[in-house]
Formats: structure tokens, sequence, C-alpha cells
């Protein structure tokens, strides 16, 4: 009885000062890797909402996970809420390293001074280990976002070359294209057009040669090997393949990844935001944006429940009734199990 | 003793999944303000670590707290790591709302259907209540930085025209200038030259008229009185006053949050990042440029002792010992009380 009085009041205490949390720190067992393996997850602000309980949610991987986690999940959920939400709410899965250059390289380079030559591994470890864990425990909607940057922005490349549909859109941020002299620009100038299909990819271009020449001649293999890649992609016009490339002159291989983290996420999402004093006075722009949003994402895209409910109230405080019936009846429709719905407007 | 077997199970269980803390949530009870407020603290990485037990921070108080606290201590932890820091490590303190615009706004405006007028009395608020209770229960450095956006914005640029010398440091992103006939603009007209003093303001100038001109004819007024606050406060030419206004094209009133508080801290610490590869090559590159950086900043900024001994570690990886003993020196100089310094090197 004493001990329970002890906790009860170390329970009172601690609750002036409460902690707070993000996410999940979670660990795997790899077979694959032969390893275990940390990573982190952050779930949306509704997620446990019981209100929306059938939720599906895009799925955001990341690479170097312990660095990028708490900034990428702030602005993932930062982007996505509020009246005028730029991308859909995510699930976020940030991924530790324990051997960076040895998984995120494709290829043995020999002479440098770091293990390297494990990314076919690593795919292998994400395609039957860690993606089909996080499908199994969370309501994943199967549209998943590649993140990573310098190697990680050369994975995400190579990932996306390798044709294995295992991400719909990457963002490659300054990745280190000259890897191995260059190896993916050989690999890509010989990928047939219909190669990685349905695929959106974002490449963030940092001023690599003018901020950072002094340093190793390797930065102008990089300058050069990302403008050779930007120029070949643009002029290839792959099949239902979506490409956007930015230039940072004001950035340099570090500093790049946090603008390029947002504007690669607003660009995956481009055509996703609706101005909301315009949906409630004409809701049939909802299905009319993601309509068409869905067919430049290549991927079938409904709107979240939790928002067209907002959108509901928002249009019943506008003493827009009529349109809110509209709205719901609309939300109803594309989320018929949603117990909360049926109850909530008779 | 049952009972501890199961309290070491519950532990056990939960050690497979651990949740990730960003901070703490806390309530103070406000005289002032005759109600209980919320905010939360974000502390920086080498906070808790014994070997820098001294070290005092910056602080950046954050307005709407409840909605940027997690994207922003990501950011501030983000800019500070690493070689290459943008910013110093600095604490975060988040401050939620009870009523918005009865705090944030300057004048009582009766048309309005919301409260306004309350600016004055939420300035004391943290002048006599919150800023002291920080100081006291943190390290805290003595320099401030305070972040606000909209009305946020308007209270951070009239607590910067009151000349309380409560902040170092503000970034008004897309302030409400309009507010009261553009109010803040006849003030700072009448302003003497010598008014505050020290002080550098970010301003961040969404594209309101463009993108939202549709909405109401304020948002005209708010893209007046924004440009002539910045003409006025270029060409008056304050004694000791560092302003700086970026105008974002592709961003309206919401969207510009995310990019400005990344700009707008690196434009307040502009001058601190150093080249980590010069400086163990040059030792004397850093003094010079906290020298030249505490003069731009208008006060007296010392590289954090972590920072130093990151920089030490690295001098000797590059067999550079000579300059690595002369970087340990200044930090043993500079932190004369960190015993952890006095026995890390013989």
């Amino acid at each position: 009885m004493r001990f329970l009085i002890i906790i009860f009041f170390f329970i009172s205490a601690i609750s002036n000062s409460q902690s707070i949390e993000i996410g999940e720190f979670k660990t795997i067992t790899s077979k694959i890797l032969n390893e275990e393996r940390d990573y982190s997850v952050y779930l949306p602000e509704h997620y446990n909402d019981e209100n929306f309980s059938n939720q599906k949610y895009p799925v955001i991987y990341l690479l170097d996970g312990e660095k990028y986690f708490h900034v990428t999940s702030g602005i993932v959920k930062n982007l996505s809420q509020g009246f005028y939400p730029q991308i859909p709410e995510c699930i976020v899965v940030a991924i530790n390293n324990t051997d960076r250059s040895r998984d995120l390289t494709p290829t043995k380079v020999s002479e440098l001074p770091y293990k390297s030559g494990g990314s076919e591994t690593f795919e292998l470890y994400l395609q039957n280990e860690l993606i089909p864990l996080i499908n199994k425990e969370y309501r994943t909607l199967g549209y998943n976002i590649l993140i990573g940057h310098s190697f990680g922005g050369l994975f995400a490349i190579n990932t996306m070359l390798n044709s294995s549909n295992l991400f719909n859109a990457y963002l490659a941020i300054d990745p280190s294209l000259w890897w191995d002299n260059a190896l993916l620009l050989k690999k890509i100038e010989n990928l047939p057009e219909t190669s990685f299909q349905k695929i959106k990819l974002f490449l963030a271009n940092a001023n690599s040669y003018k901020l950072q020449k002094d340093l190793l001649n390797r930065y102008l293999d990089h300058y050069n090997a990302k403008n050779k890649f930007i120029k070949f992609s643009k002029e290839q016009n792959y099949k239902d393949f979506s490409f956007y490339s930015k230039f940072y002159k004001n950035e340099d291989h570090g500093s790049v990844v946090l603008p390029s983290i947002i504007d690669g996420l607003r660009y995956i999402f481009k055509g996703f935001r609706i101005n909301v004093r315009d949906l409630i006075k004409n809701p049939g722009l909802l299905e009319e944006t993601y309509k068409k949003f869905s067919k430049e994402v290549y991927f079938n895209f409904k709107p979240q429940s939790f928002y067209i409910d907002k959108v509901v109230d928002f249009a019943i405080k506008n003493k827009l009734d009529e349109n809110a019936k509209i709205l719901h009846q609309f939300n109803l429709k594309t989320y018929p199990e949603n117990t909360y719905l049926k109850y909530k407007i008779n």
C-alpha cells in the first residue's frame, strides 16, 4: 500500500511537467543484414483519433534517421495541419545507420577508407523485412516515399533505377552521383524508357562547386555528375516519370537538407492543396482536385476523412449548411466504414 | 516482491519500443494574466551532458507554441549540430495560446468579432513572469530571440518598438501590420534614432497580395503596411539596428512560416558558421570569427565548449596535434570551471 502511495505521489509530481513525445524508437532483428536495426516511427496527429480509426496513411521512409527524425516529422506535421494543408498526414519511418557507407553505396570501391557496396543487401532488407513489418504494424496506404541525402540520395536514385517499385516517390538531396566514376550515370543512360514507371523524383542540387571547391576534386565530380543526371533525365522523357530538380545557389552539401525536405515534399504533393474558402462555396472542388492530383501523383488519393470533416464544420460555421451536407455525404460515401460519420449528422 | 516482478516485466516489455521525447510541457500560474499558461521547453543536445554542465545557452521564445514547437525545436537542433553548425545550440521556449488575438494585439478594435488590445499585459507577463522563471530554471546566456507569425509578428514588432530590451533579436513572420489602420507604422515614424539599440530583426514578407487578394481588402493593407515598414526601416538607419526583410514570392501567409524560421535563424546568426577544415589548420580563426560575429550580433558570444572539444578531436584525427592543443587551451581558458577539459588532455 505504501508502495502504491509512493507511486501515486511520483505520478502527481511529474504531472506538472509532462514530457512531449513525438514517436517510438524501435528495433528489428534483420536476418538479411545479420544485425539489429533501429528505426523511429512518427504517427500522424489523427492516427489514434478513434473517429478516424480506419484511415490509412502514406509512409515517408527517411535515411540517416538519427539525424533527421525530429525535424522531418515536425515538417511533415506542420505541412499537413490546419485549414490549408500542403500534404496529407503521413507516417514517418526514420531508419538509423549502423554502417552508413556500407549500406548506401552500390559498388565496392576498395581504395576508400570505409566499407562500401552493400546497397543491394540493404534494399533487400527494406523490401523483405522493414517495409513488410511497417505495413503489418501500421495502417499504411501503399504510397511510399524515400528521402535520402548524400550517400542516402545515391541510394535513393539507385533504388529508383532498379525499378523495384518499392517507392512511389523519391527525394534525393544532393546525391553522391560521383560514386564509382559516376556509375549511375551509365546506368540511367542504358535504361529503356519504360523504366521506373509512375514515379516522382525531386532532386535537390546544392552549390557544392562554388562553396566547396577547395575541398576535394570529388566535389567537382559531384557537381558535374548531378548536372549530367538532371540534363539526361529531363531530355529522356520517361513514360509517367515526373522529375524536378532545384538548384540551391546559397546552400552547400550540408545546409541544403532542410530547405529541400520542405520543397521536396511540396513537389511530390503538388496539386494537393485546396483553398478551403473556395471549397465551402463549391464542394465539387474536392473530387475535382483529388482526381487531378491523383493523376499527377500516379496514385489514387482520397481526401483524408478528418480533413473533410473539418471542412464540413467550417462550412457550417460559415452558414453554408447545404454545402456542408454535400461534403459530409461525400465523406460517408468515401469512408462507409466510419461509424463516427454515420452518427455525426442526422 | 510479485509487484516488483510485474514492474520489471512491464519495463522490459516497453524497452522494445521506447518513446522519443523532445521536451517538457509545463504550466505557470500567471498573476498578471490571471490564468494558467502552458509552455514547452526544448533543451539542447549537450544541455544534460555532464562534461559541459556549466554551458549557458541563448533562448528562443516562440509564439503559437502549440503549433510550432515540434518543428522549430527540430530546426534548431538540426541547424546547431554536426561539424558545420549554422547557429549555436539554443533552448526553445514555446508559448501556448489561451486567447491569441487578445494577447498579441496592441489596441482594442471593438468592431472585430474577437478580443483585442492585450499585448501590453502579455508583454508584462513575459517580462515579469515567464522570462524570469526560465532564467531561474535553466542555464540561460541572456541572449533572447522572439519568433512570431501574423498577430505574433505584430506582437514581436510592437515589443521591439517599445524598446523594452526584452529580446536581442526578432523574427517577425508576415506580421499583421495592417492592425488598427497600420498603427505601428505611425509608431515607427515617430521613434528617435536611438530606439531599440543593438537589435537584429528579420522580417519575412509573404506574397499575400497576389495569392490572397480574393479574400479581404485587409490583405492589400497587409501588403502595403509591410512594404512601407520595410522601406522606412531601411531608410532610417537606426543606430546599431540590423534589419533584413525577405520577400517570398511563392509563399502565402500560412506557408511562409517554415522557410522563414530557417532563414530567420540563419540571418540572426550570420557570421557564426566556420569551415571546420579551415579551422583545424588555422586555430586563430576561432577567436577571429567570434569577435567579428559578436560585433555583428551586438552580443559577446563565445564558442560553445562542446563544439571546441569536437573540433579538438577532429584536429587530432587529422594529425594536427599542435593545433588541437591550441584549441584545447582556448577551451580551457574560456571555460576555466569545466573540470572535464582539465583532465581530458594532460
